[in-house]
């Protein structure tokens, strides 16, 4: 397609382009949109500018004239003769702030644009952002806030700028893409004139992308409550063994079956699916061999969702196998979870359908997670500082049931709270999007694969490809997700999302500086005191305290003037930092003890051998502390 | 200055200016460097664009003519006739890349250069670094080096550029910022051109900087052998009987002194200054009114080092005693420490003169802090870890000994590889700069004070302003300095700085994908492993293992397997990370017990409950480890 027919093809979307006209080689040139150029159209040139081919700021027609006859002049010198096939075309030159729109056809994502500052240098700049075709208004400006060109809107150096400008051009070229078969596209530079966003340079690949759509899913996999666990077993170092012990305090009817077994923890064991009565869901913990077999049986009786825990399928070099697995799920319609996964947990029935840990307390959390042993570490880590699950989906291999089937399926439960993801890789990223977007609850992600060679070493290690991180945080967020840097985040960060103020007590300045830093960079506000309680504080605290948030109370404070200083600033809307630092005069464990009563206070002892017996004291109750500074950001 | 006479200040240093004529009112004009734009100069005249007073883009002779007759025509339709005062300015138009220089003076580091991209987006850009005026070649690229714009050198879309004007044009301005008295100015844009940069717009502000030359120091802090205590006591709650009691394994002669005591610890204790022998240092721990007079007496004595621990000067308002202490380190030309500091310690002595910890092991690492509390939380971590130091030096409010004589103190330390400061303010920028740049040891920063609310609690705090974190950020790292973002690298970052590749062993993908994106952002390298290496390992693992590094042994590795592929690929120049996750099968302390054996190895359990023997197993025996995986890089 040569420039002007991309033109043509941009303003059938609406889209300005510059006026040209284009003319017969022997034919008088006439312009009336100054300054403009002049380019040569032959299929004799290939780089116009290397034989005189293009003129630039010609500011009249007469100089028009001129720059034709000096061109055709210099095209002969460089042995070019025109014929009556090659022609003239006259173009406008735009002038304004240089803008960048170009799209791409992602095997994850499907179209995505990208927008943002244009120009020669934009390799090198790349302040640019991700924009996802069903983006509306809100989410397209979040996604432009998150550039820094966007700063100039809606003005800047006297000049004004028009956010509707900016939404006009991508929704056109959010249709456009939908609507034809690009591969990809770059408008560099897109001008912001007066009158919106005008395409100059422009460059489209057109083709038939590969575009790959979800089937409908029926069921959800937390509508069950007659349960079979094949592979049951009484031999301890089995899976089997543990997702039958876990599964029995549950308010669901369990089923054990196992051919080779009559009786397991005093209940009867069945030998096959025929034995069974009528299930609405089988979590399987027998060799890989065995899996399909049994698959196939399962959909057959009507089983809605089936967890295959075994492994030995797609990550050990075994794709046939997991392939014929998923055409099961795809031509059933049901829920496939796993394979190679570690079982799934429901707060509301009680329901530990995993061999992960029999030490999961009930919370706000629903916890999903591609990798086994992240989520294994994840649940001892969050026990130990009394954090409860609402819901957990280890997903393994994600042959079938993957993270949008998961969000969805979270919405109508009361119980959770906040949706966190482990992700390696994706599939389906339109509708992984769509999903956050809709999502009633906070979605937080973390994404592993950032570097490339950690996407190697995640590739090797799943068999998926984990995708472009730039692109996925980028279009993730504004969709609504919360994305997260530490992994230890997925299982603190919920806690305190309320809490918009912070207030830091701190018998030391240092320490008090430092997570000041961390907590505004995170974006919490620091408390304001009143006036009223600065006099209160005047009375108890020494003459030198700090008289403002962090509020230092000074290295010789004893838990006395602890207690004081949380008497008089204590408030449940605000998330309360208390600093210690091993002083002489500290009586750690003492402090220790009135922090533990207050529910939105995090004790902060920094230090380590001087407060081991703090420490024991705050694990024994389950108490979520730092001995740190920086990790504190895991829970902002 | 108008603009053209700006031109000629900067042509007197060499610096390239655009060509310019400047003709009487009557005069016709003539000029020879097109394309060019022509200026009114007139007092009349204050916004040339408003009244038509500026003409761009003329490329002739012809048109600068009819330039100045429609100029003429347009100032008098805003009412503005010219007469003889006024003239015509004619420049040559300047077309390139654009760039920019700019120079503040600033309180701590004095002249400061600024250079990166120009342009009209430089505010929100941002694409700058920070050059000190004393800055060579490698250090002006390394800063250089942190642009964006840096890296169209050498050659960005088919045009050379050339490094060498960047150094060219820099020096001319570092010579021009040190010699004259310029309190700001800034040239944007400076254009990139075929014979280097040309400094189009320039704007400058001639002032008397108020410039602080700091005294040449004579005494070295740690050349004390015969040392005196201030306010050695038997009362335990005393930070002077703790310094007394830690001073006692020190080779150097101790003196305690206290008018109320005879002895203590079995010696001597001296009842004044007067009854004391020659000593070179000082250590002061009585209440802060006593403090100023003993100092002048042992100032006057010709003691060399005074450490003042003493609290309840400048932190608590009392500024005007601390001025007066300053004041006899300046007269008497010795070395103040403090006040409001822990001590110090040098473990070539075994000399604790600290209340900080009694806890201290000796070691490479220098660490210099500001803060008190910060530096016994820290030496409690380390303590934990099996980490020692060389030397410790508690700065406090800093007075008179800051990081500048700290790092040249510790130049000829054998004992000393590392210098770790923990900054909140600083003073002497210059200074400091230039001792990093001349430490022949590696000197690690953490600041303070990077956000406003931080920078407001810091100034509370201290007294002391903390500057720029940018500014500050750039010049040190580009001096040589190591910038640190967590405050505990300042503990554990030196360990494992000699290695630059990096192993993974691992009993599950996810973490190993996780700790890979850590290590290759920190910029170490991952170790490739070798054909013989893989083809033992085939032999030992199962077939799923990775084939890779990270080398994922699979769920279901005990201690033996972990064992068997350390005999494999244990080597003493790679740093290695083994990963154990709460598996089915792990018997993690058998694991642990393996690893403990090397001193390259750091062993990542990631988990917590599970993991709790491990981790007393690991702490009795000092030994560093990790039970999640982010905190990883702040060994990287």
């Amino acid at each position: 397609m040569k420039e002007y027919e991309v033109y043509e093809f941009l303003k059938s979307y609406g889209i300005q382009t510059p006026q040209y006209k284009i003319f017969d080689i022997d034919k008088k040139l006439f312009f009336n949109k100054f300054p403009a150029v002049l380019k040569i159209l032959s299929k004799k040139v290939t780089h116009k500018s290397d034989v005189g081919g293009i003129r630039v700021g010609i500011d009249s027609n007469e100089e028009l004239q001129l720059a034709r006859n000096e061109m055709v002049l210099s095209l002969q010198k460089n042995g070019i003769f025109l014929d009556s096939e090659d022609k003239f075309i006259v173009q406008e030159t735009v002038r304004g702030e240089e803008f960048y729109i170009g799209g791409i056809y992602d095997d994850i994502f499907e179209e995505v644009l990208l927008f943002g500052k244009g120009g020669t240098l934009i390799e090198i700049e790349k302040d640019v952002c991700y924009i996802d075709t069903a983006s509306e208004e809100s989410e397209i400006l979040k996604s432009f806030n998150t550039t820094k060109i966007s700063k100039i809107f809606p003005k800047f150096r006297g000049k004004e700028y028009k956010i509707e400008y900016v939404l006009d051009v991508i929704k056109k070229f959010q249709k456009l893409f939908l609507k034809e078969d690009i591969i990809e596209f770059d408008i560099n530079p897109l001008i912001y004139i007066d009158s919106g966003f005008i395409a100059v340079d422009a460059r489209m690949k057109f083709g038939k992308p590969n575009k790959k759509r979800k089937k409908v899913r029926k069921y959800d996999i937390f509508q069950n409550k007659k349960i079979a666990i094949f592979g049951a077993t009484d031999k301890k170092d089995k899976v089997g063994y543990a997702i039958a012990k876990n599964s029995l305090k549950s308010s669901c009817d369990i089923y054990f079956v196992n051919p080779r077994l009559k009786s397991l923890f005093d209940k009867k064991v069945y030998s096959s699916v025929e034995e069974l009565p009528n299930i609405d869901t089988a979590i399987i913990a027998i060799p890989s061999r065995l899996v399909l077999e049994l698959v196939m049986k399962l959909a057959k009786k009507g089983v809605q969702n089936i967890i295959i825990v075994s492994a030995g399928f797609k990550e050990s070099g075994n794709k046939e196998l997991e392939e014929k697995i998923k055409k099961v799920a795809d031509d059933f319609g049901l829920n496939i979870i796993g394979p190679n996964c570690l079982g799934i947990y429901d707060s509301s029935k009680n329901l530990n359908l995993t061999f992960a840990s029999d030490n999961i307390l009930a919370g706000d959390i629903a916890l999903i997670s591609q990798s086994g042993a992240v989520l294994s570490a994840l649940l001892d880590k969050a026990y130990s500082h009394s954090i409860g699950f609402s819901h957990i989906l280890s997903l393994g291999n994600m042959v079938d049931f993957d993270f949008t089937d998961a969000v969805r399926n979270l919405q109508n439960k009361n119980e959770c709270k906040f949706i966190n993801i482990y992700a390696e890789g994706l599939q389906g990223g339109k509708e992984f999007l769509k999903a956050i977007r809709e999502s009633k609850k906070t979605v937080f992600i973390y994404k592993t694969g950032k570097s490339t060679e950690a996407k190697r070493a995640a590739f090797s290690h799943t068999g998926n490809i984990s995708g472009d991180y730039e692109m996925l945080k980028s279009l993730c967020y504004a969709a609504g997700a919360v994305i997260k840097d530490d992994i230890e985040e997925l299982v603190f960060s919920p806690k305190f999302q309320n809490f918009d103020e912070v207030l830091i007590i701190t018998n030391a300045g240092g320490p008090g500086t430092i997570l000041t830093d961390i907590v505004t960079q995170s974006g919490k506000r620091l408390y304001s005191l009143q006036k009223e309680e600065i006099e209160k504080l005047n009375r108890v605290l020494p003459d030198t305290w700090s008289k403002n948030n962090p509020v230092d109370i000074i290295g010789d404070a004893t838990s006395i003037r602890y207690r004081k200083t949380l008497e008089i600033l204590y408030s449940e809307k605000i998330l309360i930092f208390v600093i210690v630092t091993p002083q002489y005069m500290t009586d750690s464990l003492n402090i220790a003890k009135i922090l533990a009563g207050y529910k939105n206070i995090v004790p902060v002892f920094f230090g380590e051998e001087n407060f081991k017996d703090v420490f024991e004291y705050f694990k024994k109750d389950g108490i979520l502390y730092f001995n740190d500074l920086e990790n504190i950001k895991n829970i902002l």
